[in-house]
């Protein structure tokens, strides 16, 4: 049997590895356009930041070592140009000195991957307007920066790559400014949740210039500007564009290959493409989404390696099936960490879910241990049926931990409500008798059983401050003098019950406090003395990071740039 | 309704709160023995070692705290002496002045925990021999170190609170000892995995006398002698007792309420007694294992809090459940960090289920970022059904992770070829695009799908060595002479294909490499060429670890005590 793979990285060599597992006799070619096979694709902007110093340290196989463990022949600086199913044959073309030949196949992986979205603007393609994809792309803004110490750059799109590279860039000592037409980084995230992140980027000196559009690229003064709609340029030197990723599958299409969303290769569970003997794998296919079902782009690591892996199965006559992908990720921004899984409000409003959420403020471990920071967790499930449906955290240590365990839960079907019989490990050092999933847990089973009703930061300006509502906030004076939300008065928790003829009769009282656990202790309070009360969901601490972030990003005007 | 708690920590204190929460109209009243409550059970080593340095961060609550926030009544230092349960009556006894009294309730809870497990051996009641299960035994240990500054201490038990303890004393500078009959520290781990544990404790000078039994203790010279049998005494300026923990269900057992194993409160999924309207919860009572489906004693804080929880929603009136224990657990070890959950080989067995299991040393994040380390992790299944039932982890970063995914997917009743198949966020510094987990479940799928035939480091010893089975290393030269397993021939995986004619015919190859993933990979290509393999489960970096543990204990004689 022979197998030819398009595409050296990720899924393609997991697969070709694979295969030799399975299949001692199969002949194994690989084409990778690239010059380098088995690359840290998520490793580049550390390289270039100087985390990850030694350039060999981003690749982790050759085609020399491929060949000496595997007998796969991997052949860099190839491309295949063409498929031609019917006879099984590809074109593929030796980028080193531009011949071409033809190699036959009994079965083809297509591996192709992304590829940077390339907006067409005016200006793309200069020498000064970098991507960042591949060891080249890395090598060359590494080289770039090494020869002309640029100090100021604009990266223009702000997901995992983009920011990434802010923070390499950053800590490297430049300017760096993010500009992009969402008015949200980050956009795995909900916008409530993307503040934390945006807080961290501007306390760590990152210029977020969001909810603006990028219409044009100009060399200027030896650097480059970036236009911008209705507005004055931004000036450095040197712009990374990083608005996303693109599935690279003209060679698919070309060959008449069924496409999926957005130009994606359709494949079914089996990773098999629409034509006989071709499969495909990775950021390049469109995958369902483990939780709406719905079709979905998820350009990730993990799911690659696994399709790679499956598709060997089958090629080599088994049979395994993808069970779809929950786009779970993390990133690390700075010392913050930002993790995600399954669905947030907005994929699960467009996949027609209507959601309930939680959103609490937990330590990463045990308070009277040292070290315990807090972390926010938001946690989503289906109204009514309590689905677990997807997580959001961000805070620091044991962020990735939480994000695991919320992956796990859905991927065994758990109910949202379940979360609080999850048996995980405590010690002082790690967790809480009561982990943060657990509290989770907790409150969405308060929820279930009628014990928590809740309003949430949307809802706060239009509550009416007509007096046929009570608006209780129950920190301590303290914490109300340092900062509090317009109509809201003050009664601590613990002075409620003698203070309780201060509370307006049969009116529903709107109950606030720091992180949310005071003023549901408070809810349960009133709600025995016969009131109907809400409990402001996040608490001040939640209300407050997103309202701060709504008005820097309303005020960040991109002239100026000021430091 | 008047509730009567006894016991005011963990799931009695969190019992009581959430009484309250539920029924604003509840008098509510705690009777806890000990001067403090809801204290934190699991810091205490740590006060002892400085780590935690105010001994208020030991007392999550006061009776004053939780009377202005819940009013709940919580008396300290008396003691509930007699439970009439068909008075529905408990007799109390003032601890501060000696005065009896009745108190009525109508349900009544009882959180009595567990206490030191004390011997029946001359010397125990000792002044300079101590037991630490609550504040009080804190301030006295901590108390004894101030006052007599001791040098050296021995530590008779090696559980959760006698390896705590005996890292925050040497880490004070103390000289401490381990001493105990059986011959493997920290019982819910393997004794393969708890190698391991053995390496860091030796590493940081704790002396491990295992396989010794203890048979009393004398005052001697300032200090005391703990009296081993057929052996010379060990001496130290104070010993701690800390064999383990016992329910403390005296007062259960007088009141006639059905009993379980070792004397412990038997208990429905309601957390009712036998006796009506008497609940219990905590270290004190019977759980089921939610693997084994046995009956278990599990002394553990999450559990505790979880039943807690769900009494007090019996009581008022609702239907909680409780599912059951996996007996999740971590623990902090110098700079290591052990975790577990589910069965271990040893509870399997005793259930009467057949195990295979797979061990592995994967990073804790992607190798080329920096500061990844080492993990040894073994998943246990059960053999045929591929049922998951349990994870031992012992490294650094991240294993609280992976345990906390593994507990997850039991409690979601994944197979554990499933856990391939997991959807776990990765970025380099977090973990790698394959998690250790899906590690795990790709091992075992290869077992499910025969490509996979394992042996194990107790298979080594009774390998034939008279030529009619091969035996294979497949390391690098350089690896083999750093050390090897007798009667192992060396051919690097890399070079096996030339050198098969080295190999001979239809006989059955046992290979092996350092961490088992060459092995494997040689086993696929022996397989190819006829030949049938077998793989060392975990490598040589196991089974040497295993070996040289084994080593090390059985010359660990108590005399001399050299340093």
């Amino acid at each position: 049997m022979k197998i030819v793979i398009v595409g050296g990285v990720a899924g393609g060599a997991t697969a070709a590895a694979r295969i030799r597992r399975l299949d001692e006799q199969a002949e194994i070619i690989v084409f990778e356009r690239s010059g380098y096979v088995s690359y840290a694709n998520c490793g580049l902007p550390y390289y270039i930041g100087g985390v990850i110093e030694d350039p060999e340290d981003l690749t982790l196989q050759t085609p020399e070592s491929f060949f000496s463990r595997f007998r796969v022949v991997m052949k860099v600086r190839h491309e295949v140009i063409a498929i031609h199913p019917d006879e099984k044959k590809v074109t593929v073309r030796n980028l080193e000195n531009g011949s071409e030949f033809e190699e036959s196949y009994d079965k083809l992986l297509l591996s192709p991957g992304a590829k940077p979205t390339q907006p067409r603007l005016p200006g793309v393609g200069l020498e000064k307007l970098f991507t960042l994809r591949t060891v080249e792309d890395t090598f060359r803004i590494k080289d770039y920066i090494q020869r002309n110490q640029p100090k100021s750059a604009v990266l223009a799109g702000g997901g995992f790559i983009g920011l990434e590279l802010a923070e390499n860039l950053r800590e490297s000592g430049m300017d760096v400014t993010i500009v992009q037409r969402p008015r949200q980084l980050m956009t795995p995230f909900d916008a409530d949740m993307a503040a934390f992140i945006h807080g961290e980027m501007r306390k760590r000196g990152v210029r977020l210039i969001l909810g603006h559009t990028v219409e044009g690229f100009e060399e200027k003064d030896g650097g480059m500007d970036v236009l911008l709609k209705d507005e004055a340029p931004l000036h450095a030197d040197m712009v990374v564009l990083s608005i996303g990723v693109t599935p690279d599958t003209g060679l698919a299409r070309d060959a008449g290959l069924k496409l999926g969303i957005k130009g994606s290769i359709l494949v079914n569970d089996r990773m098999e493409t629409s034509a006989q003997d071709i499969y495909a794998v990775g950021d390049a296919v469109q995958v369902k989404h483990a939780v709406s079902g719905q079709d979905a782009l998820i350009s990730l690591a993990g799911p690659a390696n696994k399709q790679g892996r499956i598709a060997a199965d089958n090629i080599c006559g088994g049979d395994s099936r993808y069970v779809g992908s929950l786009g779970s990720s993390v990133i690390k921004i700075f010392d913050l960490t930002a993790a995600v899984t399954g669905l947030n409000e907005r994929n699960a409003k467009a996949a027609g879910i209507e959601t309930d959420q939680v959103v609490l403020s937990p330590m990463s471990h045990a308070g009277y241990y040292p070290g315990g920071r807090l972390m926010t967790m938001k946690v989503l499930f289906e109204k009514g049926t309590y689905r677990l449906l997807g997580g959001q955290i961000i805070g620091y240590e044991g962020v990735d931990k939480r994000i695991d365990v919320l992956a796990a839960a859905i991927h065994g079907g758990l109910k949202a409500t379940e979360l609080k019989e999850l048996d995980l490990a405590y010690a002082p050092p790690y967790s809480s008798a009561k982990d943060p999933v657990n509290m989770a847990g907790f409150m969405i089973d308060n929820i279930a059983k009628g014990n928590l009703k809740q309003f949430h930061p949307r809802d706060v300006a239009k509550l009416p401050r007509d007096g046929s509502v009570t608006l209780l906030d129950v920190r301590t004076p303290e914490e109300y003098e340092n900062g509090h939300i317009d109509g809201f008065a003050n009664i601590p928790v613990d002075a409620l019950r003698e203070r309780l003829g201060e509370i307006p009769d049969k009116k529903p009282v709107y109950v606030m406090c720091q992180s949310g656990l005071r003023s549901y202790i408070a809810c349960r309070i009133l709600s025995g003395y016969g009131f109907a009360c809400r409990n402001l969901s996040g608490g001040f601490r939640f209300y407050s990071a997103v309202m701060h972030d709504r008005r820097l990003t309303e005020t960040a005007a991109p002239c100026g740039m000021e430091h």
